[in-house]
């Protein structure tokens, strides 16, 4: 067995270790004599699994006793509706801050329980930067702000959080949560989808400030109102049992990584290399503002365009998978979460550099 | 490693080969060098593992083309709200037949959004029988009926399909689903979670007719309406692509036992071992209605209440786990789903016996 480096956007790279034990507890968790997907949440063992995974993502990300975190269904997709359903309460508006893709879906899922104030948009350049709070048009009495902390697509990303003053601020971190040091506190809702750093697809992850319990329509369906989901501990309904247990052996990972001050010191890395590499060559470009730039998804293009499927074939010969840029906006996308390896950064350096030697 | 025999009601237990399969691929699925898991849900091999999945479920339950099959999540729970969210369209009511808790779940969901009509109800007697379809008083112009062919909790089935006419007949068969022959075309929406005959929590199997996707509220979110997830095949967001894939394994291996119908023979010879030995004894009593007793989930009682801990630890000590009745009812719970061989029931069997034989 000879494994790749997978770039892939989401669902993505997993650590080894992380296969290794799952692969090796398949059928037997612990000598309980059978596997995690076959046990009833609800029975001991499986609520352990669940106990251990809440402590170690609360010890991770320093999750204030003010919050509740909850287990859910539905990925971020999902959330964009689910977040209206529960935060409206007697308000009619939202905010929004606009910054590509994953943003517009927000808005677009929110329109449909309320009027949508766009407070920014980067969209006037093609969703390359993040427009500075000083831009922002906050409406005047908003139920939350909404921004998305990293878009995959083009691979832009805050580096700073926003002052919201007394209005919820609610972050779509579905693809750099865990990956940076981030102020709970500063929150009213931070969710996301765990298929990028947290593990397995079917589980989402919602961290939401207790205040912010009893604020939901009553049309939110029970299985998706946060104040029912935290009452239940998760298990109103049958959690996806198996993403969970992953989710938790990816947290024990993190913290054999330092937690997340050292997996933020090895994504930096990461990340310079990518970026140095791009900005030193006179064949790769990158097009997002340097301030913004992600360190989750490298994005580039070729300046010869005709040369980005040969550096592409080129790659996955070489063990380098899933590069290719979102069909949306072209050339290549290296996403490098948590569980991508320098060595795979490296691996596709060194890559670029011969490509670029050979082909000038 | 010695496995037990699982009798958990759900999530439950999964076929050997189906799990020793899964921790083979575990870190690399047929030579691509990744798992199933890290893979994109958009990539070709993971789409080719939906691909045969949806064929392999529409073979084994002969969906009829004129059907949409959904790989959904949020589990039963979930869809109880997504149901009248999807199906209401103009109306304003909808029947519901009450066999027990879950069919009061789904009572109470639907009443967020829709005058529900309770045509019938078992709660007289303790919802120890389905009401026959004689009883039921249908309202006037229903969005649908539904029902839940098989509640685990007092463990009573549906043996027979209602005639609703050109009332959309609308099921929960979470824990029922793929163990004995039914006619898709009957019915008008059918779904379930997948955690008890088909494998993993996190998915959501819906069978939907063609003519029902096009009643959804304006309310109903988009990663949850059936018409956005039928036309974007299921991934419109990334579905709970590890229980898709370990749904599929299921699905190949039910083939393998001779589909539905090789199954369900198996499953009639498991349930009448049961409810034999139950029958014969002076110990053990069952107070389900003969016709509609469930061959998921076979309950019963001791007659010394007593003895019921001390049959449970024998039972956990002998490997026969998770036999405890559901804490609503109390006694004895053996759901044997698909995955429950032969040779359970018969340890099971056997304990039983053994046991009366101690204590009378």
């Amino acid at each position: 067995m000879s494994r790749v480096f997978n770039f892939s956007a989401g669902p993505s790279a997993l650590p080894e270790e992380v296969l290794r034990q799952a692969a090796g507890e398949m059928l037997d968790y612990q000598g309980t004599g059978m596997g995690v997907m076959e046990m009833s949440h609800r029975g001991k063992t499986f609520m352990g699994i669940a106990a251990q995974a809440e402590a170690d993502l609360r010890e991770l990300l320093a999750i204030p006793a003010s919050y509740r975190l909850l287990f859910m269904q539905g990925g971020a997709l999902g959330e964009n509706a689910i977040v209206p359903l529960n935060l409206l309460g007697a308000r009619t508006t939202a905010d929004y801050v606009n910054t590509g893709h994953w943003s517009m879906k927000s808005i677009g899922e929110a329109s449909r329980y309320a009027t949508i104030n766009v407070a920014a948009s980067s969209d006037d350049r093609g969703f390359t930067y993040v427009p500075p709070q000083s831009s922002w048009r906050l409406s005047d009495d908003p139920a939350y702000l909404h921004i998305c902390t990293n878009e995959t697509i083009a691979g832009v990303e805050y580096q700073w959080t926003p002052d919201t003053g007394g209005v919820p601020l609610v972050a779509d971190m579905s693809s750099n949560i865990l990956s940076r040091a981030v102020d709970v506190s500063r929150f009213g809702v931070i969710y996301g989808g765990a298929q990028k750093n947290c593990g397995a697809a079917g589980l989402t992850i919602v961290i939401v400030r207790d205040d912010l319990l009893d604020r939901a329509l009553a049309l939110c369906p029970s299985a998706f109102n946060y104040r029912i989901v935290a009452e239940n501990n998760s298990m109103y309904n049958t959690p996806a049992t198996y993403s969970l247990y992953i989710a938790g052996l990816v947290f024990q990972w993190l913290k054999r990584q330092g937690g997340v001050a050292g997996i933020e010191a090895r994504n930096k890395a990461k990340a310079a290399l990518m970026y140095d590499a791009i900005d030193r060559s006179a064949l790769y470009l990158n097009r997002i503002a340097p301030a913004d730039r992600s360190r989750m998804n490298v994005t580039f293009f070729l300046r010869r365009d005709e040369l980005t499927p040969v550096f592409l074939s080129e790659a996955e010969a070489l063990g380098l998978a899933a590069l290719r840029g979102h069909r949306a906006v072209g050339g290549v996308r290296a996403s490098i979460y948590n569980a991508m390896p320098l060595a795979g950064v490296e691996a596709l350096v060194a890559h670029m550099r011969d490509f670029e030697r050979r082909h000038t």
